[in-house]
């Protein structure tokens, strides 16, 4: 509100972020690197608007996702939100599009999207995601290719210690069915319940899915409300560990009764197997894993998760999982898709985490900088032959007439500008430049702390050269 | 709404865009050199969130913009509203960190904006600018960097035939003061008009500038009321058109009254072109214009806009200027700003129409098509190989078990793939594969009606080589 001098309190909205230059070179790169993968690996853009239709949206994510949607009205007058994931406005546009995207369709898309959750640390109401996807391919070799994908996104990266965790929803479900419990409703509240096991432990899970517990605060949880029996198989299932994706699956089929459905998820997970082995992705690097759940109802098949094996406090940096019904909901006939989405923040958050993110705190390289009654036209002049040979420079036009040279090399210092390149009128009258390095003037600088030695020293990071030598000197510098 | 078959129908709202790779591509192209440029002129990237609060983006744009916006609640219930452009938010952010962002600050910043406008040909409710500002530097230099950056962006995107329009608020408001219209309103209409000279022409303008005019469908257009005398010094200043820079100053100076606006506004304009020579902007990139006026109502000095002169149906591509009281909304003292902002889209569509844009239809360059009964292990094992050796490869998973090689082709040629792969059984025990240049089967094709022909003139484009060649004659093909 209008405050007192009646000027307006600059403020962000609560849940949201403004960022910096650090924060978006760091981005930028990570940003860039995935598209690159996407396309490597045959993967084309495609974009849709920030708002779709409310009926489009609605439902289509389940109840948290329609309680999280930012909802507006069109200037018609309808009811219209802004997009809570990339996956939803896909699907809206292969039903809309039959023509043009004629299936299999190898999609991705890189963008925010915005829920009105309860923010956090690290949890925003608008934040970028990176999804690829491929419509209209419902064999597991489709699984296959996301999975590979979700690697070569890691090793881009320089990811070395990962791993994609693998599982099915068939699994589960198999088993459930054999157990006699086939209501939908049932199966994903079982399914939720087992997604809970890192965070609330086996004892707790045991617990919800019989009769229920009460959490720390004191509330109830209700349970699942299965029999023991019930209860130890799917235990015992979710805690299986293999040597190797060949292994894992192998104790599965012992684990599981020999029912149609176990069999057909055994078939699809034992192809899966052979395919990762035959392109080559490490048991390190992609490892079935049974307690693998995946909150998102619209999972039908495969799901897959990354992780840093030394950065776990960040959690899945991507997930994702074949989802054969969404696409329904805009067409009489589903096309089965599978893909995988990063979260960009979270991902960016644990590559910085593990140095494997260099930031610059600017793209700016030189700040050239006048003193004395140097004219701002030739200041540009000297601007424009660094520039002209793809220096990133800024010139420095303060508010006041007469600047100082060290405001101007505090600027550089503010903004982490490397190099500072200083004419004055005598250097200008005579073709000399002083090219100045500032990140070694300041790193010997680091340890004095006598006031004469410390001028010094940072004098020693300047040379004084002829303006043809000027190029050359910035680029050795900017080089070490 | 849900239709007979209980599905939804899938639409766009109306004045939003899907974007298609083609056109992502051809965007993505011009943004990375608008990013390059921006870089190379010393700005760095800065990013505000889609929404602001609503009283920080209300009255900072004039009316038209207050009813533009397209307005929501935050869940805290407060009153929010997308962003109309970059430059409210960068205004905001610079008052809310004064530590962080000392002036001079350059920033630029990409991205979409919203406008409840009404929807036409090439106007979009949801559009990418593209901003590049300086705040904090009151000098005509910074307006000279800002042109100087217009005209690098042009290059750097292979215009050649444009011109940078530039002119200054304090021309026409000295001559106004001089004349005795000295209330902000009224100077303001009469700017309004002066930018219309182009649509509507001399004579309707100096109607306007007078009593008014009834316009073509019978509306009555209220007049600016000023006298003949007063008219006709505006109408002769506006139509000054010297042969160079200095030529058209001279010509200003010669018939501005000689009062201390003028001789203000004048003298900015001779450092201006001063500037603008000695750092080698040519005559024909960067005129004065006196008539161009601009719409927006907080500019208050020089103002810039570039036209293709070879596409002038475009419009102005990017526009620009001075405003230096926007950021005393938010702040005590208002820092001088100037700035610059690219429409991407009528950007990219005059490019479009000059040629100037190579657009391929998708980034993917090679299918890896497989025919009989090839295992999908090897299918990925060979698309790994060409993905090794950075060849953006998409495999063909159709939900069908039997894959024709018809189909495979022709979803490759749907979808602009240069290049197919082709695997049989016979060949992989032989170590062999196909590769198809389909860009040269179909060019071979175009003038051929018989049948046979037609065949044969197809598979002339496809040569069966030893595995271990098969990336050397991709990278033969692609390059041709």
């Amino acid at each position: 509100m209008p405050n007192a001098k009646n000027t307006i309190e600059p403020a962000i909205l609560k849940g949201f972020q403004d960022f910096f230059p650090e924060d978006l070179l760091a981005r930028r790169q990570i940003i860039r690197t995935i598209e690159r993968v996407f396309e490597l690996y045959g993967f084309a853009p495609l974009e849709t608007p920030a708002m779709e239709y409310l009926e489009a949206l609605l439902g289509s994510g389940g109840d948290a996702a329609n309680k999280e949607l930012f909802r507006l009205e069109s200037p018609e007058g309808e009811a219209v939100a802004l997009r809570f994931d990339l996956t939803v406005p896909f699907a809206r546009m292969i039903a809309q599009y039959p023509d043009r995207l004629k299936p299999p369709v190898r999609r991705y898309a890189i963008g925010p999207v915005w829920r009105a959750d309860k923010p956090g640390p690290g949890r925003f109401r608008q934040f970028v995601q990176c999804d690829a996807d491929i419509a209209g391919a419902a064999n597991i070799a489709a699984d296959a290719e996301i999975i590979a994908l979700m690697a070569a996104i890691m090793n881009a990266l320089g990811a070395r210690d990962y791993a994609i965790l693998i599982n099915s929803r068939k699994l589960i479900d198999a088993l459930l069915d054999h157990c006699g419990i086939v209501e939908e409703a049932r199966q994903k509240h079982v399914l939720r319940v087992i997604d809970k096991r890192e965070k609330v432990g086996v004892e707790n899970v045991r617990l919800e899915l019989g009769g229920g517990r009460v959490d720390e605060s004191g509330d109830p949880i209700p349970g699942a409300c299965l029999d023991e029996k019930t209860i130890d198989a799917i235990l015992a299932l979710v805690a299986i560990a293999g040597d190797s994706r060949a292994d894992t699956v192998a104790r599965l089929a012992d684990a599981l009764p020999d029912t149609p459905a176990a069999r057909e998820a055994l078939q699809e997970m034992r192809e899966l197997a052979d395919i990762l082995a035959a392109i080559g992705i490490p048991e390190a690097h992609a490892r079935f894993e049974p307690s693998l759940a995946r909150g998102l109802d619209y999972y039908t098949g495969p799901v897959f998760e990354a992780v840093f094996n030394n950065a776990r406090e960040f959690g899945s940096v991507m997930g994702g999982g074949r989802y054969d019904g969404l696409t329904g909901r805009f067409a009489d006939r589903a096309i089965p898709c599978t893909g995988t989405s990063v979260g960009l923040d979270r991902f960016c958050a644990a590559l910085k985490h593990l140095g494997l993110l260099e930031t610059a705190a600017t793209p700016v390289q030189v700040l050239v900088v006048s003193i004395g009654n140097v004219p701002k036209a030739e200041t540009m002049r000297l601007a424009t032959e660094l520039r002209a040979a793809g220096i990133r420079t800024e010139t420095y036009f303060a508010a006041r007439k007469k600047m100082q040279m060290s405001s101007q090399l505090s600027h550089a210092d503010h903004y982490g500008i490397p190099v500072a390149v200083i004419i004055g009128e005598d250097e200008l009258a005579r073709g000399l430049v002083s090219v100045k390095d500032l990140r070694a003037g300041k790193a010997q600088r680091a340890d004095i702390t006598d006031r004469n030695a410390y001028r010094q020293a940072g004098k020693t990071a300047q040379v004084t050269i002829p303006r043809t030598e000027m190029i050359a000197e910035i680029q050795r510098v900017l080089k070490t």
